[in-house]
């Protein structure tokens, strides 16, 4: 299991933690979003996902990994 | 049909213009979001809808009309 923190930018409000939080669930991963920090903490099966899939389906849902 | 500009907080991103508009839209008013000037531009039939249905729709959003 991989955990990593990273730092996002345009997470604004609930919305985009759930969008977030829901696109990561979706493949497989878990992820932690602290609005206040701007990062997302995630945790992930590296034998399974990729950092770039992980790294695509928060790009994918409009936000930025710095 | 009355027209009317409301000031509103905690609106931050595109997510909350759905969630705002779509709420606005279900009781059969008409809402356009302003994220940068923190305003809601409504219109309704007020022979069909109160102002204060149009307020709590807004504020079961999650946001407060100042």
């Amino acid at each position: 299991m991989t955990k990593q923190t990273l730092q996002v930018q345009g997470m604004s409000c609930n919305h985009c933690v759930n969008s977030i939080e829901g696109a990561l669930q979706e493949i497989g991963a878990k992820g932690k979003v602290d609005l206040a920090n701007n990062t997302v903490e995630i945790s992930y099966d590296e034998n399974m996902i990729s950092f770039e899939a992980v790294k695509d389906a928060i790009e994918e849902q409009g936000y930025e990994v710095v």
